[in-house]
């Protein structure tokens, strides 16, 4: 393996990707990276893409400018198959490239556990793509209340379900209330503040649950400044078109966002190796899948235990440092050949933002929430925030939604969703079958 | 009709509604503006969208927010048919409004003079949705180019042809060049700079005719020397699937762009009035349609003979005006009962930008070209857009731009074009289609 130039082949262009390819992309192997998307795309803040507040351009960045002028290799494609046996894989359109290591750093989808015909009528959060629907859904929605002249009917599009009270959805409720009472009321003439109603629902007695106690009830109290209904200890029992049903009663909203829970991607079931149950690859100290000593599996698609026994949670941070580490290693700037390098997650905090100068934060054990964890949610996003382009632009766009209160991006640019642009025939099925 | 409040409809929420619009906004009329899409876009920029340089948001404003806390209602629908007699119209989805007065402002559409199945193979643009489709084509024909061996099938992606030359069609032609000789080159292992071909096919003997003879040339030299092939006096005899049938031979490209006329919008046909062959309506010098004289047509889809007897022509500068002129005649801002007020169209000038630093400009017969006439156009450009937020964006992302000569957005959203995503067996199908 020293004497012909090694391949490294890493699978996904997300946090612990990225990280680990800028580590190696001066190494003397030779390295591709494989994605889906030809973007690294900053997923935290997505939901502000889904809000209107941020454009597309401005939390993606294009994987081959990253990598600049590096010699590193970037393939736009699916991976359909991994034989680590054999140490190849396979793409959907037939191609097939064989490694010396691997890196599996392929992400996360939604979990409806077990329920995958909820995704239709309550989609989740993960790609641009998905933001720019739900952002279209949410204006359209405003669009069609504002010609229904019956107050019933005007109800389901002025109703706003997210289920699920982690940090997305905590920042989706807070983004969504703060559009529909502030900046959007100016512009309808029908739709009056008191009809929008807003729910976050969660199955749990609180939410925020991977903070501090008290993180999880001031972010209920700011949620609820904001005029969210916050449902704790609430699970949902059943999803239909336009339709949430709780323990004990309903909620009828044409706006239903899922944000309840994460899955690693299926693509892992192709390698035949332990999973736990939210298909999870068991890893080694120093990330390796057991057994297969070449092959790591990083970030979300990963479960590390940490010094308790617990799986490392799916955050960005957890991701990034992987990433760096694996990077290191397999650059040969970390570990020695006797001696296996092991991973060690140093928890920096965690944090999340409830609404224009609204935010609950845990450094290193210290409890921050209102402006003061609002400021540093902002600055280290922005500093985060890949590529100082997307630095300069998002600081622009905050300051300026600060200022005015006004959220930027409020465009519907898909028409395929558009119910006014049907014929009056669809349009009298619908409104039969609501 | 001055007892009780007449009701003014505008159909239409380019520049010529939006100016119309504004000026009505504080009349004692109800005003009511309906647009099939919820925002104004300054389509002089819309190239840029689709060369990646700007990002939606940057050149679009929800007509909402630009009327802001105005009485006027804004209708998101498409119109479907007009009773000029009734004085009363139809929306798509069966709501049926009245006026008392009326003004058409809807625009044009992309004209294939008869040949509407090459729509298909060489889209124009008009929609930021058809701007992201050609910015997802073109990005997605050089990751294409990356992983084909072959270099005879690769030169397929890597050929571009736009046809038309006007401003349009320049414009295009010359941030293609740019995207693809300067900035994407270092991105790409197996694409070399050589391997791109731009072709600019103009059926007259000269490009840019709007503009006095020497500009036309001169534009010529500029996308020369940035690589273009310009084929002038080449008129297109066919278009099918990535292939531009020429009087003489053809050309092979899976980027085929066509900005090569414009027809007005269909929706005046349902008016049942005089229409020129594209498909303008003819109208007075008050720019009312003859024998209806509650009834306005504007800007592109508006036939107004000039001094010379020639129709004034379909440029963002005259929709402005006219919308300012009816805007104020409606408001009772301008012509008295008796007397006819009459439009005259003030020509400040034309300008096509051909790349960074680059321009022709033809300002009251002054002929400006190169950087001189660049700046003209971009400082023309910035002040020109709606809203203050946009000017500032897009004024970071010029002078990052220029700085870097980097293009800002290059981000593939939409996966539903990636071939790459398909199975092996739809891929050898389309092979063997090739």
């Amino acid at each position: 393996m020293d004497t012909k130039r090694r391949h490294v082949i890493i699978i996904g262009g997300g946090f612990a990707g990225i990280t680990a390819v800028k580590e190696l992309k001066h190494s003397e192997a030779e390295v591709t990276i494989i994605d889906k998307a030809n973007h690294h795309l900053f997923q935290p803040l997505l939901y502000q893409v889904a809000t209107g507040a941020l454009s597309p351009g401005d939390i993606a960045a294009p994987i081959r400018s990253i990598l600049g002028e590096s010699r590193v290799k970037v393939v736009l494609g699916e991976v359909k198959n991994i034989d680590p046996k054999r140490k190849n894989l396979q793409l959907i359109n037939g191609r097939e490239l064989s490694f010396d290591q691997l890196v599996l750093a392929p992400g996360a989808q939604y979990n409806y556990f077990g329920n995958e015909e909820w995704q239709e009528h309550a989609p989740g959060l993960k790609t641009i793509s998905d933001a720019l629907k739900v952002r279209e859904r949410i204006l359209q929605s405003l669009e069609e209340a504002e010609q229904i002249p019956d107050p019933k009917q005007r109800q389901i599009h002025l109703t706003y379900v997210i289920i699920g009270g982690g940090p997305t959805g905590v920042e989706m409720a807070g983004a969504i209330a703060e559009i529909a009472r502030r900046s959007m009321r100016n512009g309808f003439k029908n739709v009056r503040e008191e009809e929008i109603r807003i729910y976050l629902v969660e199955a749990a007695p609180e939410i925020l649950n991977g903070f501090p106690a008290p993180l999880g009830e001031r972010g209920k109290d700011m949620l609820e400044e904001l005029g969210v209904k916050v449902l704790r200890g609430t699970p949902v029992v059943k999803i239909e078109k336009e339709t949430v049903h709780l323990k004990v009663g309903s909620i009828k909203s044409s706006n239903i966002i899922w944000a309840a829970g994460i899955k690693a991607s299926s693509l892992l079931d192709s390698l035949q190796v332990e999973q736990d149950r939210l298909g999870r690859v068991f890893v080694d100290g120093d990330l390796s899948i057991p057994g297969y000593p070449d092959i790591y599996v990083l970030g979300d698609a990963a479960h590390f235990k940490d010094k308790n026994g617990k799986p490392l949670p799916a955050l960005a941070s957890v991701a990034r440092q992987q990433g760096i580490f694996l990077g290191k290693v397999l650059a040969g700037k970390k570990g020695s050949r006797g001696l296996r390098p092991h991973f060690s997650y140093v928890d920096k905090g965690t944090m999340a933002t409830i609404g224009t100068a609204k935010a609950v934060a845990n450094i290193r054990g210290l409890k921050f929430s209102g402006f003061t964890a609002w400021i540093l949610w902002s600055t280290i996003h922005i500093l985060l925030l890949i590529g100082f382009r997307n630095r300069m632009n998002v600081f622009v766009e905050w300051v300026w939604n600060y200022l005015t209160r006004k959220r930027g991006v409020q465009l519907i640019t898909d028409r395929s969703g558009c119910r006014h642009c049907s014929s009056s025939e669809d349009l009298e099925r619908k409104k039969k079958s609501v």
